[in-house]
């Protein structure tokens, strides 16, 4: 009698969300320390000092204040810092009257999606995806369409350029990606923007490029990511502090639109999605976390200790015999099962207490998602049960 | 090209929101203290001393891990002290189970929406009534129908059975009311109990009562409020501790099933609500909060002033010839409009700076809302401006 869709996401919980509440009861059964928990992607790494060193200063001095309702876009002052924060990255110039401050970059997906898709609408992924961006796709009427990866994990661009269709009205991209960890190269984003082009030319539409990059600044080998805006026109940037700033459970992020969106099309696009918001029950951004991250923006939690995670587990598993994709940012590695069912493999490991994200629901089959963001100590408290695991394959 | 509905709420914004940036504007442009802003619902009262006390002492204790991600229902414990507090109200025990703790009531009352409704079902709401009802309902696909209210402000019973059809899924009570203030009485609960059981009999579906009660706490003469669980069995409440907090800025609230709906359909309904908040983006209510909740529930701001507000208001108005509803809770007062056009009333009121808003869009006319939650100096300070009004109007 309810929504079947509903009803269906409702019970089944995200693969990952299981995975963690699997591990939360294995925990309490055998004890903490005996269960190799790699399934959230919860930063293990404290939020900088200055957040909440800034949450006492702003309870101090204006603690009458600072919980009241904000505008529906967020405050004035952030929406400032936040433009100005972005035009140090892009060359297009970002304004703060296009930026919608929201509940961390899923809420920005989702009113981005509803703003731009009727009926029937289709969206492309690029597999491996966050399997979240088919709940949030039908949620909004759209179709996902999953484009397949080359053999660096790249989109394979020629399956790009069949799967656009007339229908096609966004394309995601996610970069470094969950669960690879892979970084989009400046020459892939570019061949994107090109097709993207040649595409609304041809159906005489917009398409829309939405960019999620709640892993933005975790990168580790010193090249920053290419900025999305500087390789398409028609873009929408889905951004969290989730991850740069170990808040993910406050929900704060924003969404910025590209100047280079034509005018008056901008400008009803931003209203739409202020509407689609608006109709998702979102008021406000948390209006504490708002200040906090007017004062904070720039700085991060202390990334320095993912990095070293990833040579640790990384370096392990490749002596171990397992075949990984090095990842260049985020905190995710993603692993060739050594067999082709991944969920099959993630249930022998299991078995001996490592819990890992079988790839399926991330838009193909084969791999696991291993995230290091966890102590440094269960990383190599974890190798002789991977030492198991792949004697059990026989590698 | 885009969802005219989204774009539309986008552009319009609420009455509300849209009286209250005028404010701010003209506040800038002749001063502070020159504009009499009754418009918005935003406490001014500060939030009890427990709330930052609360928070220093996490962020002393659990620095590094209260920012994390939560279950998306909510934490276990929070729930189970949310339980415990209603169980303090209501004959109808309720399970820590059945409890979801979302982003404020506008969250609850979308996702409740969301999960009851198919294309074209009707929901019924009592004028005068909340305008994002409408804007809820309509973005979940249904139909607002509105019942008119009688002189005292109680739902028209007979009307409410003459609007309730085969397509009618939910009924929305909002007590206190805003924009009225008005309390339902136990007796009208009751009515509507008995009304919505005959038609679920008749059209041999379940018809679900929908309860926004962010107001609950907040009423003046001793009375506690109806608990709405002893009236009716299928019902979902929805809270916030916006108000009796004050931190609607914080976007904390939760949404519970009543015991009283039958098992299997009541775990069918979590389970939708549950996916409906996943297709919405709801990752999780703010973390930091939710603990904050878990230590003050049961605390309430000073509410003794919006009471003395009431005094002021009422009886100031009261001697300058204005027709009021006498408010049991929240901190509204409804106002009559001596003539039948509220937005033309409420446009003559702002030429003497007083900002009130006009009843059309809660449902109907007639009426300006005065929202007193303001400091007793600036309604003071309003009586020359109102007088100067009630003249106009030869009263």
């Amino acid at each position: 009698m309810f929504p079947e869709k509903f009803l269906a996401w409702g019970r089944s919980k995200s693969c990952i969300r299981e995975l963690a509440a699997y591990g939360n009861a294995r925990k309490a059964q055998i004890g903490e320390d005996k269960v190799f928990d790699f399934s959230l992607g919860n930063p293990s790494v404290p939020a900088p000092d200055c957040v909440n060193k800034c949450i006492k200063e702003l309870l101090d001095t204006e603690g009458g204040t600072i919980h009241g309702y904000t505008p529906a876009v967020g405050l004035p002052g952030l929406r400032k810092v936040i433009a100005e924060d972005l035009n140090k990255k892009s060359t297009v110039h970002i304004s703060p009257d296009y930026i919608y401050v929201c509940c961390g970059a899923a809420a920005g997906l989702v009113v981005a999606l509803r703003a731009l898709l009727m009926p029937g609408d289709e969206v492309i992924a690029f597999a491996p995806f966050f399997p979240e961006y088919r709940v949030f796709t039908e949620g909004a009427g759209g179709k996902l369409v999953c484009v397949k990866p080359d053999e660096a994990l790249q989109p394979d661009i020629e399956d790009f350029e069949k799967a656009i269709s007339e229908k096609t009205k966004a394309v995601i991209v996610n970069t470094p990606n969950n669960p690879s960890g892979v970084v989009l190269r400046a020459d892939t984003l570019g061949k994107i923007g090109e097709i993207l082009k040649k595409a609304e030319e041809k159906y005489g539409h917009s398409i829309y490029l939405i960019s999620d990059e709640p892993y933005r600044e975790l990168v580790y080998d010193g090249e920053p990511v290419p900025c999305v805006f500087d390789y398409y026109h028609n873009t929408v940037m889905c951004y969290s502090f989730s991850k740069s700033l170990s808040l993910p459970g406050e929900r704060i992020g924003y969404l910025a639109l590209s100047s280079a969106i034509e005018q008056a099309e901008r400008d009803d696009l931003f209203a739409t999605i202020c509407g689609a918001a608006r109709a998702a029950g979102y008021v406000n951004a948390p209006s504490l976390m708002q200040r906090v991250i007017e004062k904070c923006i720039g700085s991060t939690s202390d990334l320095s200790v993912y990095k070293e995670n990833r040579e640790l587990l990384y370096n392990g598993l490749k002596e171990l015999g397992f075949k990984c994709v090095y990842p260049d940012g985020a905190f995710y590695l993603f692993m060739k099962c050594p067999e082709e069912d991944a969920k099959a493999f993630s249930e022998k490991a299991k078995k001996h207490e490592l819990l890992l994200v079988p790839s399926d629901d991330f838009g193909m089959g084969g791999y696991v998602r291993i995230a290091y963001c966890v102590p440094a100590d269960m990383i190599r408290r974890s190798m002789p049960a991977f030492k198991a695991l792949a004697e059990e394959y026989g590698l």
